[in-house]
C-alpha cells in the first residue's frame, strides 16, 4: 500500500530542497524539522522513507549528482575541461560550492556521511578525471610520469572551496576556465 | 581593579583552546558554555573580557596568526616556498586544516567572522605570497604578466583544504612540498 510515500516528483524535490538546506545552514544546522516544515512533508513520513538524517543526505547526495565526467571525450584535454566546466551552470555551481562548505566540518565528524560523499560525488569526480587525463597521455599531450597526474582533483576542488575563502564569491565558469588555462594545463605540461 | 582579568598565560591557553574546539565541533558547535568548561573559566569572565563569540574567535584567531610569510626571503622562490612549509610542522597543520573546516560554512553565513578570518588570516597570507612572488618577478623566475600570479593563495589554500575531502587525512610538509613543486612551480614556470 502506498499510501504515504512521495511521488518521484516530490521526491526529486525534496532532495533539492536537502541540498538547498545544507548550503544554507550547514549539515549541523540541518534538521529534520527544517526540511519538513520546507517542504510540507510530515516528519513520519521523512523518518519512514529515509530512517535517519545521514541516509537522507546521502540520498540526497546521490541525486544531485554531478556531471559524469567520465562520458566526456572531446579529444583535447583542454576541449574536455571546458566542456567539462560549461555542463554546470554558474547557479549550480554556487549550491554546490555552498552545499560543499556546509559539508566541510561534519565529514570530519561523520565518518558515514564522509564515506557517502566520498562515494558518491568524490570517487566519481575522480574516476573521470582518471579517464581524461589517461587519453591525454595516450595522445602525448602529458607526459605519464607528469607529477600532477594525481593531484588534478585537488587542484579542481581546491579551486571550488577557496574561491569563498579568499575572494567572498562563488565558483563561477569564468574563474573555473581561468583557472584551468592559467593553472591546470601549465602544471600538467599540456597545450 | 584586575580581579578576575586572566593572565596572559591563561589568556593564550584559553584562544588555543578556543582554536582547537573550533576545529573539533565547527563554529556552530562551539559555545562559551563548552570553552568555560574546557579552560576551566566561568561564562562570565567569558563576556566580560571578549564581549561575544564572534568577538572571542576573532581574537584566537588573531592570537593563532600564521608563519610570517613576508619574512621569508631564501632567493629562490623555490626556497622560499619550502621554507614556508618547513616553518610550520604537520601537527600545527593538522590543527590549522581542521579549524578552517570548521569555520567553512560559518564564514557564509556570518560577516562579522568572514572579516575578522580575511583580516587576520587571509590578508596577511595573501599579502605575504604577494611579496614572495614580486621578488621572484624581479629575479627573472617569473614572467610578469604569468596569469597563474594572482592565483597562488587558491591553489595552496585549496590543497590544504582539498586533502581532507579527497584523502581523509590533514594535510602535512610532505605533501604540500610535493604539491609545490609538481603544480605551484610548473604553474608558475618557475625553476
Amino acid at each position: 500500500m502506498a499510501r504515504s510515500r512521495l511521488t518521484p516528483e516530490r521526491e526529486s524535490e525534496l532532495y533539492e530542497t536537502v541540498i538547498d538546506l545544507l548550503g544554507e545552514v550547514g549539515y549541523d544546522g540541518l534538521t529534520m524539522d527544517a526540511i519538513a516544515a520546507r517542504t510540507r512533508s510530515s516528519k513520519a513520513t521523512l523518518y519512514r522513507q529515509w530512517g535517519s538524517k545521514p541516509e537522507l543526505v546521502a540520498q540526497s547526495l546521490r541525486h544531485h549528482k554531478p556531471v559524469r565526467i567520465a562520458e566526456i571525450d572531446t579529444g583535447s584535454l583542454r576541449g574536455d575541461f571546458h566542456e567539462i566546466i560549461g555542463s554546470s551552470d554558474d547557479c549550480r555551481m554556487a549550491k554546490d560550492s555552498a552545499m560543499m562548505r556546509g559539508l566541510a566540518h561534519a565529514v570530519g565528524e561523520n565518518p558515514e556521511l564522509h564515506e557517502a560523499l566520498r562515494e558518491l560525488l568524490i570517487e566519481p569526480e575522480v574516476t573521470g578525471l582518471d579517464q581524461i587525463l589517461r587519453r591525454a597521455v595516450e595522445r602525448g599531450e602529458v607526459a605519464a610520469d607528469n607529477p600532477a597526474l594525481g593531484l588534478v582533483p585537488h587542484m579542481m576542488i581546491g579551486a571550488v572551496v577557496a574561491r569563498s575563502f579568499i575572494e567572498d564569491r562563488p565558483v563561477d565558469q569564468a574563474f573555473l576556465t581561468a583557472y584551468v588555462d592559467a593553472v591546470v594545463l601549465p602544471a600538467l605540461g599540456a597545450p
